[in-house]
C-alpha cells in the first residue's frame, strides 16, 4: 500500500501539481507535473481498473448523522446476501473518523492480509466481505484525527489497492454530511459514459431536523447526477415491550419521510421500526436474517425493492 | 465580511505559504510569506483579538451522530440562560454541513446584519445570541457541499468577524467525527498559557457502537489537552405515553455510558431519558424551560454541575 499523499498535497488540479516541495518523494509527482496531463486525479483510472469487476455500486447516504446508515448498510447486507446466494457483496466502509461495520457485522479484532494482487478485505460470510479502516488500529479506542486530505487518501486506497474481486454489489458505508469523503467517492466512482454506475440510497429519521439534513443530501446526489434508489425511514415509531403500543419517538411533525419523498420526487423504499431486539442483534454483530419479526418483514420488502434496480 | 480562503490554500504552515499562485490577492499573502514569521495561522491572532471579551468557551462534542449534540447544546443553552439570567450566552454552530441550531432555537429564516463591529450573531433571548451557517443561505435546503480547506475559513470567520462582544460563555455545536472542524476549532481556541479556555462536554447513547466513537472523541481530547467537564448519555430509556413502562431503546450491553466514564476516567454529568415531548418542542424551536417532567429535572442537574465548573 503507498503512502498517503503528503500533507500539504496543493491538489492534482492545482497548478502547482507535482511542484511544490511537499510534493518531492510522491509516487504521482511525475504524472502531476506533466504539462500535458488530464486534470484528473490519477487515482481515478487506478480505481476504474480495481473495480472493472465490480458490477454496481450502491452509496448508503444521509446528511444526518446517527440515524442508522450503518445499521441500514449491515441489515440490507445481511438479506441481500441471504436471498441472492449465487451473488457477491461487499462491503466498504468509508466514515474514516467513525468506522462501524467492523462492529456490525461481527469482525471487530480481525485482521486485513496483503496479498500480490492487493488488500484482502474480511469474509464476513461465504458472499460478503468487509474493508474499513476499523481493522488498521492498533486499538478501537485510537482516534483518527485526520484533515480531509489524508481521508481522500486512504478512500481511493480503498477503492484502488483493496483485491474486491467479483462482486454484483459493493455497498459503501458513508459518514453524515457533504464534504471530502463524499466528494471523493463520488469523483472516483462516476462514470459520465455508465450513469447507473453508482447509486445511492438515503436513510432519514422522521423528525424535522433529520430531514433537513436530507433534503440537503438529496440535492448533493442531484447535483452530481447519482440516481437515488429510494428513501428508508429508519426508527418510523418504538413498540413497547410492554404492552404493545407503538409510539412516535421522533414525532414526524411535516409528514415525515412520505411527504419529503413526495416533495422532492424521489421514491420512498419503507420504514422500519426501531427495534431493540435488533439493535442488540447489531451491537453484538450478530446475523439477523434468522429473526422473525415486523422490523425484518419490513426490511425484507425493502430489499426486493432495491433488487429489482439491479436486475 | 473577507473571502474565504483561495482553493489551493497551501496551507499557513506549509513552506509555500503566500509563494504559489493560489496565494494571489489572499489577504493573508504579505503574513504568509514573511520568512520571520511564526508558523502559526494568522487568524489565530484575529480571532483571540475578537473573542477578548468571552470569558468561558465549551465544545458540544461526540465521536457519533445523532445522538443529540445539537439537542444538548439548545437545551443546556436555554436551562443556563434562565437559570442566569445576568449572563450572557452564545451559541456558535460549526456544523459546517448539517446546521441544526437555526430551527433548534426557532431562528430559521432569520437574517444576519452587518455593523462595524462585524457580523451581528442572531438573538434568541435577552442573554443568547446564535451563529450558523444555516442564517447565510440562500434556501434551507442548500447543500453546502465543502472540503475541509473552505469549511475551515468559515470557522475561522465565525471565530475572528462576528460580534460576539460580552459572553459568559460561549457553547460550540460540532459536526460528528474527529476531522477538520475539530482541529480548526481547537487550533484557533487553545491558549496554552490558560489551559482551562476551552473545555468539553462529551454526547453519547447506551448502545456499544455510539460508545466505540465516543471513546476515540475523549482520546482526541486528551491528545489536544483539552479538559472535559463531562459526559451525557442521551436517549438513556423511553417512557411509553400509554403505559409509562420505561423501555431501553438502545441496550446497554456493556454497561452504558457510566462503565465507560469510569474507565476512561471523566465524570459522568448524567442521564437524559428519550422524551417525545422535548423533541417535539426542539423540533418547533420552542423554549422548553416551561416544560416540568423527568427530562428536565435530569437537565437542570446537569446544568447545575456544568455551572459549578465555570464559577
Amino acid at each position: 500500500m503507498q503512502a498517503p499523499p503528503p500533507e500539504h498535497c496543493p491538489g492534482v488540479e492545482s497548478e502547482q501539481a507535482g511542484q511544490v516541495s511537499a510534493c518531492a518523494g510522491c509516487p504521482n509527482q511525475s504524472i502531476c507535473s506533466d504539462p500535458n496531463k488530464k486534470l484528473e486525479d490519477p487515482g481515478k483510472a487506478l480505481v476504474t481498473a480495481a473495480l472493472k469487476d465490480v458490477k454496481h455500486k450502491l452509496l448508503i447516504l444521509s446528511g444526518k448523522g446517527g440515524v442508522g446508515k450503518s445499521t441500514v448498510t449491515t441489515l440490507l447486507t445481511r438479506y441481500l446476501a441471504r436471498s441472492c446466494p449465487d451473488s457477491n457483496f461487499g462491503v466498504l466502509d468509508i466514515d474514516i473518523c467513525g468506522p462501524s461495520q467492523p462492529r456490525l457485522m461481527g469482525a471487530l479484532g480481525e485482521n486485513v492480509h496483503q496479498s500480490g494482487s492487493g488488500w484482502s478485505p474480511v469474509g464476513i460470510d461465504d458472499n460478503v466481505c468487509l474493508m474499513s479502516i476499523g481493522f488498521l488500529l492498533g486499538s478501537v479506542d485510537d482516534a483518527i484525527i485526520w484533515r480531509g486530505p489524508k481521508k481522500n487518501g486512504m478512500i481511493r486506497q480503498f477503492l484502488s489497492e483493496v483485491d474486491w474481486g467479483n462482486l454484483d454489489l459493493l455497498l459503501l458505508d458513508t459518514p453524515p454530511g457533504t464534504s471530502d469523503e463524499h466528494l471523493s467517492v463520488v469523483s472516483y466512482l462516476k462514470d459520465d459514459n455508465a450513469p447507473d454506475s453508482v447509486r445511492a440510497i438515503i436513510v432519514t429519521t422522521p423528525q424535522e431536523v433529520a430531514l433537513l439534513d436530507v433534503r440537503k443530501e438529496i440535492n448533493f446526489c442531484k447535483k452530481q447526477r447519482i440516481p437515488i434508489v429510494g428513501v428508508i425511514e429508519n426508527m418510523s415509531s418504538f413498540r413497547c415491550g410492554h404492552c404493545g403500543h407503538s409510539s412516535e419517538i421522533f414525532p414526524a411533525k411535516t409528514g415525515g419521510a412520505a411527504a419529503m419523498c413526495a416533495e422532492m420526487e424521489v421514491p420512498l423504499l419503507g420504514s422500519l421500526p426501531l427495534d431493540p431486539v435488533i439493535a442488540k442483534a447489531c451491537d453484538a454483530g450478530e446475523d439477523i436474517t434468522s429473526i422473525k419479526n415486523a422490523t425484518t418483514e419490513a426490511l425484507e420488502g425493502i430489499c426486493s425493492k432495491i433488487m429489482s434496480n439491479f436486475s
